[in-house]
């Protein structure tokens, strides 16, 4: 049987506020087995960039990645918020090591190339080429990798990168070795049948049931691109994936999830 | 037989310059056998605390570390510049991977107790209890450790620490395991006979050519902590020390060094 490993992606929503973070990774702390972790950015990045007049410009919601811009993730994303995280984690007996994608050459990637818009320094994963070995390297000496949403093309360039991405990439390159539940952390407790109501989780989402679900138009637009990533996740051979609250880590690392659980 | 473990620091006059950041990456890339880069923090730091509107403060020329300075030095010594080296050693088939003393518990450290002067977050390093074990692991699987100047309280709080003793520091601490020389790169070829003839390096000092030279009074004032650290840390089980022009690593990697070599 495979060993248990926790792939858990948090998003700005935890990494922006100190008190949230603070609890997340005492939660964290606490998680048995084998686990990594993936932060995004965050507003920081955007607070430091308005300070040194650099101008953060969005096209679709994305950022764009210039020059002076992928200094300051580079800075802001692999120094202050990865090295915050790892120190805390250290202060509550959690041996973490606190990597962007260029170290160990953990995450390979492609600059992206220009079409319709020039998205600048962003790096698009070469998913077969994640040097698992590492991972399992650092895994295996019972290390925590925290990662940062960077990676690198191989040739001497940070590339910035969208976190959900990386953790399901990570999820995917190692579930041969291990038996992977990936974890999403977002705002809500999970996919909700009643967008307005927290308590309207739905507590498993098989592929039948996503049919059924999509063909009743139940659910919320706005999740179906995270249902549809998860499922080629699984697709790929992660175990399971699971979307809930940063709050309920904890519970949503046992067989008792109070998240969305999607399986095949 | 040991294995030779070079222990490689840079300061501010490679890592500010990125032509001479480059070449040295290159030959860097190019030593053989098992070695660690550990790397100054440079101007750039001060530069952009100017920016952010963060006053560089300092005392007897050290930096004072206040909560904004230490931000500021956790995102430029941690992350840009760190990741910067990380991402061009990868591009030079060097596998570098990029740490803090924070990470994998590397080097503990303690916070700077305030006597006449506040130093603020700045760490003094707690030698023996520097990680050997997870340094090895990463040695043994062919990493190339990368050491920002930064250290950790164990408290959750990243420190401010000066990269020559970190360099002495892991020397001294992995010398057991490996045969130790640690290279310090600096701005002229090797310790001067005469300060103002850069021919005139002084090839080999032991202990009984110091005495001699001391009593000669033939040294530069300047150069006298660097070789007596050279000497504490021979003490302490490092094979030999190095001083010499960043420009001649490859040289002095071998036996036939062009620096200063510093022997018991």
């Amino acid at each position: 049987m495979k060993d248990r490993f926790y792939v858990i992606k948090i998003g700005g929503n935890v990494v922006d506020d100190e008190a949230n973070l603070s609890s997340f990774l005492q939660a964290f702390a606490l998680v048995q087995g084998k686990k990594i972790l993936i932060h995004g950015g965050g507003k920081i990045a955007t607070k430091i960039a308005d300070k040194l007049g650099v101008e953060s410009k969005y096209i679709n919601g994305r950022r764009i990645t210039d020059d002076d811009t992928i200094d300051i993730v580079t800075m802001v994303y692999g120094g202050l918020l990865n090295k915050k995280i790892v120190a805390q984690l250290q202060s509550l007996q959690c041996n973490a090591i606190g990597l962007t994608g260029a170290d160990a050459n953990l995450i390979p990637a492609t600059k992206r190339p220009v079409k319709d818009i020039d998205y600048g320094w962003v790096g698009d994963v070469k998913t077969n080429d994640i040097e698992k070995a590492a991972f399992s390297i650092l895994l295996e000496n019972n290390l925590v990798p925290v990662l940062a949403p960077l990676t690198h093309d191989g040739n001497g360039h940070i590339l910035n990168t969208n976190a959900d991405t990386i953790a399901a990439a990570v999820a995917v390159a190692l579930s041969q070795a291990y038996d992977v539940r990936l974890i999403y952390c977002f705002e809500k407790k999970g996919v909700l049948e009643n967008v307005d109501d927290e308590n309207s989780v739905i507590n498993l989402i098989t592929k039948e049931k996503y049919s059924q679900l999509l063909a009743e138009k139940k659910l919320f637009a706005g999740i179906l691109p995270k249902i549809d990533n998860a499922f080629a996740a699984i697709d790929a051979g992660v175990h399971e994936v699971l979307i809930g609250d940063a709050k309920d880590l904890l519970q949503n690392t046992t067989a008792n999830t109070s998240g969305t659980l999607i399986k095949q």
